[in-house]
């Protein structure tokens, strides 16, 4: 099809679609004339993960194009696949000070060896709930880091879902594209569930006045 | 104390707390002379949690200029205070095609209605969460629209934590910023501990090759 039809076809202006392809999170579609371009069903999938990973995700461009670059290396193993998204995907970074940076850290050594979770030192996860506890304490909020442990068990069960789903796809590359959207989108869904778990239970449990 | 004092308690530059109070985040500090205004700790506290938002929460200057506008109202109950914070961290919208909206509006329907849970018709997380299935469902993963009851359950009690932390504060005030703090930071804290988990996991149940 030529970019007008994948434009309707993807609701993508014409104009961001040829953005998308000199940002690289797009593949090129195939000269067949001097002034023409085909492209196929595979970009029309490809621009609705992009709007998804954008809009709903949250992502930016850069971010988007990073890892779309993993889904299309196509050569690593399923683990290393899946470990380079969520590693793509772990990181939010804040500076605070060091003396909750120090008791931040031994928070999540603590918590990682009460759950028995292996995970790498260099885990980028690792680093973001280490500076969300340090955050925590700063604001006087040691009782929400006191609760990670409620947390954490909770999060167990939703990542079970999460790596059963991405292996119950045929495979590499459909596993390493559910971890994107599930990853990603699930963090969106996952914190719509709960807005909507807490709506519900904070009318039994909040008093009214 | 000073502007530069403030500044150094807080490690925001002078220039940032300036901004801040322009655009309605910070209140102002007292004058106490022509050129001179005083600020106290509430201002250093206050500071840490624009940070907290900004930087942890990923929020936008308006965003979080709506947010503490709701913590500054002061007048509301704790059950509508803690609803209006809800409602505002709610929302990101999406426009996707007709019919994936029509399917994913009964998603979300009939997962209310298993749940029981009790929300208004025009919450904003129930946008959201009808706007992530429509998405999922658009890039062929009804699957983990599928899985929606094991994330459902789990963001259950994830709320019910939520829940108690914020009844455990002792006034309204505080309250209502726990709501804030532990709902924005939370999402944050959530996803990391998902990350860490489908880490761990993954090495377990994911094939090496």
């Amino acid at each position: 099809m030529r970019i007008a039809e994948l434009s309707r076809a993807s609701g993508v202006p014409p104009a961001t679609i040829k953005y998308y392809v000199r940002e690289g999170l797009l593949p090129s579609g195939v000269r067949t004339h001097r002034n023409q371009v085909e492209y196929s069903e595979d970009h029309v999938y490809r621009l609705r993960l992009i709007r998804a990973l954008l809009d709903i995700g949250g992502l930016s461009v850069d971010a988007a194009s990073e890892l779309l670059a993993v889904l299309d290396t196509g050569k690593l193993t399923v683990r290393e696949s899946v470990g380079e998204v969520l590693y793509a995907l772990g990181g939010r970074r804040s500076p605070v000070g060091e003396h909750e940076q120090g008791a931040a850290t031994a928070d999540v050594e603590a918590l990682l060896t009460r759950r028995g979770w292996q995970v790498d030192e260099q885990s980028p996860a690792r680093r973001t709930l280490i500076d969300v506890c340090a955050a925590l304490r700063l604001l006087g909020h040691a009782d929400v880091v006191a609760a990670m442990d409620d947390y954490a068990t909770a999060s167990e069960t939703i990542a079970a879902t999460d790596i059963g789903l991405v292996r119950s796809e045929p495979s590499l590359e459909r596993m390493t594209e559910t971890a994107i959207v599930g990853t990603l989108l699930g963090d969106t869904l996952l914190s719509a569930l709960r807005r909507l778990a807490q709506e519900h239970l904070s009318q039994q449990l909040l008093p009214e006045d």
